[in-house]
């Protein structure tokens, strides 16, 4: 139960790409029970039509450690992206060829569970709380994964004091990278409304492109902020604008167009939308937003550290703390809890031949078995 | 030969969808040189694939009055615009039911060329020089009709004084209305180029839509001017912005637009798509402008008092002088001599059941008759 390269072939093994339900499940609990850890495993949300099984499976697994001690958490998934065509050896058959172990799912992230798991292995239950979030919805909508195991926590009041997400966040080597923090974002679909008419006649017809490009103007105009010391700054771009017309003579009758933002902790995706809306809506159209995430910060800290250290003290490297790159889980773990996100190199992640190194699955065992045994002795 | 209604259904018997060649100039030389006029008759253009045609036939009759008198031209057309379903009657069939005579192109124009055949029938030899400018080519691409016809003039020596444009310009009823000049019309393509990215990466793409924006948004805000005594206000539109993205992630890497502009005689088309590219280039844009047509005006004088003249006589109403809609052959035709529009009752024209009132082509015949008159008598 102590060798990550095992755990990890095992989990690649089971075919799960999300959503996850089922047998790579059984084999999570298979290794947690001798740990001593309580599995509660549950379905979210619909399943294939026709069908009475739920869409998603989520485990929440927890070994409790003496009153009062403290309470660390490692959340992640074991849903994986289809694995696509062109693989050297069978995507969910694990292969170590020369340094490496290839399958679906090595470094995102079914190598980051193993090696915690295998970290838990040399520490005691005596020395603290330690619960797993693993969702099966977190390459898909995430709609009925990590939100739902988080209400399952606060329903039993199990509620952390740390969250490691085991996301590979390393770029170029082991340790080089952790994600104190994501950015949110939003996008918003604008629309101005006119009357069609013919060139010629101006007066009988309401060209709505002269409002939507005020729109667009006012808003790339914006200077949302100049960053902040953690994040850059938050950036709006326009992604369409979506007038077609083959006749030279018609003024169109409806313009549409979109932006995306993405936005660093000094907005909220709510306060945003409602900025964009009134400018829209002071030049006579209308906006539709739809916010993918908000953002998130652990400010740097005693959490931040605490894994800087591990991580130096096993490769010699001090990771940076980045708020760079897109949305994840963290987004909703924020709420519980302070969140960093630490794990593998994400080179190869979703795509062909995906592959971890066999010595950067033992090392981050050895990282995150420092981690833990830090969190709960402080 | 003085009969308008006979000459109208004589010409309208004569199926012309435009490009016109052949029997309606037949037709027209049968009514013009009994009168005394020399029709020289040519063709220019490619026509349909593989044959010898050429395209387009045009004429230009002139029946030449004593030296030094005054030479009087009306400018027209015979071709017409596909007839399309539902007629109550043939289209090409020209038949009188109560008081109209239905028929394609009974206003536009094959009725006005009848109207002023019929009026030289009253008008002596003697009273002065007297020219039919005949184009095939007016409802199609206008590219080798009224300017070739023009080319030949220049060549012969033959310019007249005054040229009168027999285009259906009359709103509601006949007289209300005659054209003195028209707008100029160009359409500009714009674009912006730039590297296509991912929204989380901005710095890695350049997106081209915030510069596309500026430069509408400095279109439109252009004042072009504030209209003339005779124009109203320079117009541009814009007429599309053509950038659909169906990623929600990405930027863009391509831009596109089209504007429209109508333009009044204070400019040209080649000044508005000099000011236009310089605004598209200073965005890191480029524009492509093509030049549907120049603007032209005869203002207001002894030739309009004296089309305002005839027709206060025949009808009793005083035509308002107009720019107004969109572009005739006038704007070729103006670089010859003044032009101005004045022909029959607009409403049924391009339509189904096109027809014209007899009475209409009685009083139109009198009333080209006193234009001529007074025009080779100044």
């Amino acid at each position: 139960m102590s060798d990550p390269v095992d755990l990890t072939k095992r989990l690649i093994a089971c075919e799960s790409v999300t959503p996850a339900r089922g047998e790579v499940f059984d084999c999570l609990a298979a290794m947690l029970e001798p740990l001593g850890f309580d599995c509660q495993r549950f379905a979210r949300g619909d399943g294939p039509e026709g069908s009475d099984e739920e869409a998603v499976e989520n485990m929440f697994a927890i070994r409790r450690g003496p009153e009062g001690s403290k309470h660390f958490a490692f959340a992640g998934h074991v849903d994986v992206v289809p694995p696509g065509e062109g693989w050297a050896s069978e995507p969910f058959g694990p292969e170590v060829r020369g340094e490496l172990l290839y399958g679906r799912g090595a470094v995102d992230m079914k190598g980051a569970v193993a090696c915690f798991i295998a970290a838990l292995a040399a520490i005691p239950a005596e020395a603290g709380t330690v619960s797993l979030i693993i969702t099966g919805d977190e390459e898909g909508p995430a709609l009925h994964g990590t939100r739902a195991l988080i209400d399952l926590m606060r329903e039993r009041n199990e509620i952390p004091d740390l969250i490691l997400v085991g996301e590979p966040t390393s770029v170029n080597r082991l340790g080089d990278m952790m994600k104190i923090g994501r950015r949110g974002s939003v996008n918003i679909w604008l629309e101005v409304a006119g009357t069609q008419g013919h060139v010629a006649y101006p007066h009988l017809a309401d060209n709505p492109m002269p409002k939507m490009v005020a729109i667009l103007a006012e808003l790339d105009a914006l200077v949302l902020d100049e960053g902040t010391d953690w994040f850059q700054p938050s950036n709006l771009e326009i992604t369409e604008f979506d007038v077609p017309n083959r006749a030279h003579n018609v003024i169109p009758g409806k313009a549409k167009a979109r932006i995306s933002i993405r936005f660093n902790d000094l907005h909220t995706g709510a306060e945003l939308s409602e900025r964009v809306t009134a400018i829209a809506e002071k030049h006579g159209g209308t906006a539709r937003p739809v916010i993918s995430g908000e953002p998130f910060l652990t400010p740097p800290g005693d959490f931040s550290q605490m894994i800087a250290n591990a991580v130096e003290a096993e490769t010699g490297v001090v990771p940076e703390a980045s708020t760079s790159g897109g949305t994840s889980d963290a987004r909703f773990l924020k709420d519980l809890a302070p969140v960093i996100e630490f794990g593998l190199v994400n080179a190869t992640m979703h795509k062909t031949d995906e592959a971890v190194a066999l010595d950067d699955l033992a090392t981050l065992t050895a990282i995150y078995r420092r981690i833990v045994t830090a969190a709960l002795s402080t």
